[in-house]
């Protein structure tokens, strides 16, 4: 196979040439995943330890699921050994170790790791180091599993398929790599996966009620296939299915159902925004077992300084949202003529205008044709022409009746002019001339 | 029995002298129900007319589900009965002749004025008249149910207890008196409660099927008690149970209990936002059979010029509501020290303090205290230490990571000071002191 499958040599360092005869030259620098898909290079675009990994205990479990008997208490124990090894991923995996959203006791880590492990999803090191550039590049080119590259990708094609390695944002993961068991675990990690994925299931099963065959084909593959699954929608459906009440620019999504499948882990949206929050779900009735088993640890004196944004912030982030979605919403509907952009007319062209039988009413400085509404009004036909040709800013405000925000929006749809003076205009026009008398009459 | 209580005096016209020796000359002149209750005057303060027709039925009624055998005919045609009358009502009485929201043929309006006395609640001239002060006046002393006054006196007491006739608001009927039907009904009330309420549904049981005595208690009597209780519900359930979605200054509220209730009567804040409108429900879901009913005859061309707002309006309703609520969680929540309230500061202040050991961050001219917040930060400690003394604005805003909503929130909670400049300051002390240089060097 072609050498270049091995060159790690991401498309930002090489220069590619788009002269047709450098053409072959830089196809041999970029990386697998930058180049087309031919016959011959089709299956260096799969990592095939992955495709093992996802494909393999699928098959293996069909098999048993076909073939061998279950017995209740391994089921039970199946299920049992479900809940710990998913929330290796939950609570140890995502929310200790890749957020440090809470400080855990030296066992407590011990068991997170060894469980976590048994999820056979990666070492807690490269784990959380691929989702602090997924929280931080969300969506991007540089989110290891952007669903934005489709729902399936973000699910499985992303481990599934190679990735460029210099592609995925960087992140700190110094406080990882000063974490003795973190760092034990990435270098043990196959023994770590052997044992707790597939011997420690099968062992409990055998040894404690002889039921070798299914506790390794029910407690150790049945159980990892809905590990998998149920934790690689936080990737997939937790950016696709819901609502989105804390932010929109992204697509992190809340919903009870995914919440459901992955341990509380589906209130995704509110997760993205205060990532370091060891609760995802923040209300006492919503799903998060994991919430809930982190905060039983620190009962138990295990866990510590579990971290919680302050419910003002999480107000703050409520409202500002909802400010956004109704921004929106305001922006289609129809306000009336903008006041800047309306004609101008005197008061006397108003009053003439409406001594001549067009339907005017004057509120608040603007001229509004109601010829169209005198008939609808709600408040009777004689209130609303009592009013034509005169100055009903009192009247309309609550002097007769105080019209609700409808009526008023209803008003703007109608502007035709804005006047130079209103009633305060006359007013001051009649004093002028009544001076004047005064003075004539003094001179 | 005094004769003050025929001496119909509002307050509002009789001036009570506060002096104890014209006290009983003053309280001659009041109407009754501004007179305290006591022993020889408290029959003075029900309308006995009313109490009568409020507690006779109820109680006929009782007597005959316990004695007269119900028919599956009788039991039918009270429950038709009860529809045909409701909708004289909502139909009739209300949107039709109180909010002229439609215009009605003849016969329709015949129809409806026949089945509407038939619910004995009044005439329509009298009925629409309290309606629309009930709507111009909306929980004030004009309002004749006001709410205000309690939920019981908005379904019953308000018809039981005397009211004086000058507190309630005036409203225009002209409209009223030029239809001859309205005119004929009002004059001709008691026959037609009489003939519509009580004989006419007496004797289509009897006549048809020969259960008069069914006809009586269960078509006429039964079917009037849960009419009244059902239409009454409009001025009390109404104003007590639901949302506001269009406007909370006044009682009115939308509910689906009211609405099945009321033969679709409940969408209330609707309806008094947009009383012309001859819909109280805008969905299609929502129950409004009333509505269901007026836009049948438009089919069969018994009804005409069904009025209704655009849905432009609504929406900037629903829309304006929906912000005033926002505005008023906005405003209990702490969004920080305002920035026009902080201390100035100079640059080379904030980067002296800062090497002196405090942790502050300048972001967009705003010094920040983030000392309680670094081991927190969810983009880890590395990253926000290294902005200690720096202006970050461009890397909070992007340049590392683009903060939501939630983090430029939580950062306006750890202001400090204001700088008088940030880095541009900087930039042009420094092309200062070069420019200095400069010169300098050229003198
Ligand atoms: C000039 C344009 C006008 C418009 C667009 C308008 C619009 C409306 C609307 C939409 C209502 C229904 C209730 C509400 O939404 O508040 C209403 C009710 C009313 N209007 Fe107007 N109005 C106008 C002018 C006037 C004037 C000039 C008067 C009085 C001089 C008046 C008196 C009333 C009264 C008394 C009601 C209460 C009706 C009831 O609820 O029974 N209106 N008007
Ligand atoms: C000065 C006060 C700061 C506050 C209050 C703050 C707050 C936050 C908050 C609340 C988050 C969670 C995600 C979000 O809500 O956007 C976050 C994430 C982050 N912050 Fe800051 N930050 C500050 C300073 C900085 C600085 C100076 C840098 C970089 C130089 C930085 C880099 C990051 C990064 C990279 C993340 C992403 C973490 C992830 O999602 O994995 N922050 N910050
Ligand atoms: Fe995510
Ligand atoms: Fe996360
Ligand atoms: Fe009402
Ligand atoms: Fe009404």
């Amino acid at each position: 196979s072609a050498p270049s499958a091995t060159k790690v040599t991401s498309r930002n360092t090489t220069v590619v040439s788009d002269t047709p005869g450098t053409a072959v030259l830089s196809e041999e620098k970029l990386h697998i995943i930058d180049q087309p898909w031919t016959r011959d290079n089709w299956h260096q675009h799969f990592n095939w330890l992955n495709v093992g990994v996802l494909t393999l205990p699928p098959l293996l479990g069909l098999y048993g699921l076909l073939y061998v008997p279950i017995h209740m208490k391994t089921a039970l124990w199946a299920v049992i050994y479900y809940f710990m090894t998913g929330l290796g991923i939950t609570a140890g995996y995502h929310r200790l170790w890749a957020h440090r959203s809470y400080s855990a006791s030296f066992p407590l880590r011990l068991f997170l790791a060894a469980v976590g492990g048994g999820a056979v999803e990666g070492s807690i090191r490269w784990w959380s180091r691929d989702h602090r550039a997924h929280h931080r590049f969300t969506d991007t080119e540089k989110d290891p599993y952007s669903v934005r590259k489709g729902l399936l990708y973000s699910h499985l094609g992303w481990m599934l398929l190679k990735q460029n390695p210099k592609k995925i944002g960087r992140t700190d993961i110094s406080d990882l790599n000063a974490d003795p068991i973190v760092v034990w675990q990435h270098k043990n990690y196959i023994k770590t996966l052997f044992v707790m994925g597939f011997i420690f299931p099968t062992v409990v099963a055998g040894f404690c009620w002889g039921d070798w065959k299914g506790g390794f084909f029910y407690a150790a593959i049945c159980r990892l296939v809905f590990v998998h699954h149920a934790t690689f929608c936080v990737n997939s459906l937790a950016h696709w299915l819901g609502d989105q009440p804390f932010d929109d620019r992204h697509s992190p999504r809340d919903h009870v159902v995914t919440a459901l499948v992955t341990l509380g882990e589906g209130y995704h949206n509110f997760h993205h925004t205060f990532p370091s929050d060891y609760r995802n779900a923040i209300r006492w009735w919503q799903y998060d077992p994991t919430k809930w088993v982190i905060w039983t640890c620190k009962v138990l004196g295990l866990a510590s300084d579990l971290k919680q944004f302050n419910e003002n912030a999480i107000q703050q982030g409520l409202v500002m949202q909802a400010q956004k979605k109704l921004d929106q919403r305001r922006s289609v509907l129809d306000w009336g003529i903008p006041i800047e952009t309306l004609p101008i007319m005197s008061y006397d062209d108003f009053e003439e205008q409406s001594k001549a039988g067009k339907k005017l009413v004057l509120v608040a400085g603007v001229v509004h044709d109601v010829s169209e509404f005198v008939n609808q009004h709600p408040g009777g036909i004689a209130l609303i022409r009592s009013g034509i040709g005169k100055d009903m800013t009192s009247a309309f405000n609550g002097g007769v009746y105080d019209h609700s925000n409808a009526a008023h929006n209803l008003l703007a749809t109608m502007r035709v002019a804005v006047v130079r003076g209103g009633m305060e205009v006359e007013i001051w026009k009649q004093s002028m001339r009544e001076a004047e008398m005064r003075e004539r009459k003094t001179v």
